[in-house]
């Protein structure tokens, strides 16, 4: 069975979300073993440059990716509609055990974590909270999961 | 100031869901009238075609649009990242005191609702539920407000 790996920064902090998450995530589970990784967030302290901490959250996403192949989530990425994303996904099963997906924190992901990346996929185009991404991904990944499998999608 | 209506079909059925359009609902209100209009669904039996559903729910949606300035959202819709719809919503709100958006139901919007709009709104090239669209657009409105107002976005 395909394994997923999804690794975020710091822990999900609406309420509603994180409610959300846990649906999906549980559901996920008949199609991949889907592991969710925290990693923790870099403090955010005035007149700290942006770079700086999001050099310090990749080197802990870093220590996370093992010799996966990685998915990096930016608005920048690739953007599929769902029937596309399945395909994609059905593809990258055929040649690859495990997968795994990168959201950045609240203020991004760092170009190290970008550009060591092996593809980049973007969700929209509009700016999403990173949580709010976390979400839609978990969604999409349990839509492309039904696709693949010719299933109705269960709402 | 502004007023906001935002037509669906049915009742939000995903508890996670709706409770985060009732956080979002409640903080779009600093910004504009905001209102929630939701329309009973058509009965989708087994045969019933899905282009009869749609024009039934339709039906129920024309009612509820009056004369206000309407934006349907569907996949093929125009497609914005989020200052480029903080800017169209600004500007709309110079010339239109109400703006309506409607969001279809679980099998999609009529072809009457959305020829009738004065314009189309994606917010993904993904297939998102129904209910995600709803959360997804709550959220955008009330970040397309902190940018026209210039202010911190507070997740």
């Amino acid at each position: 069975m395909l394994k997923i790996k999804i690794i975020v920064v710091d822990r999900t902090r609406s309420p509603f979300l994180a409610e959300g998450e846990s649906f999906y995530l549980e559901r996920l589970q008949k199609y991949a073993h889907t592991e969710w990784v925290e990693v923790k967030p870099a403090r955010i302290k005035k007149g700290r440059p942006t770079k700086e901490i999001l050099a310090t959250e990749g080197k802990s996403i870093a220590k996370r990716l093992g010799r996966d192949y990685i998915i990096a989530l930016a608005q920048s990425g690739k953007a599929y509609d769902s029937e596309g994303l399945a395909a994609r996904i059905d593809q990258l099963s055929l040649g690859h055990n495990r997968l795994t997906f990168v959201i950045g924190g609240p203020l991004g992901i760092s170009k190290e974590i970008l550009e060591g990346a092996n593809e980049t996929l973007s969700l929209s185009r509009l700016t999403l909270t990173h949580e709010m991404s976390r979400l839609l991904l978990l969604e999409q990944l349990y839509r492309a999961f039904t696709i693949i499998n010719n299933e109705k999608y269960h709402k």
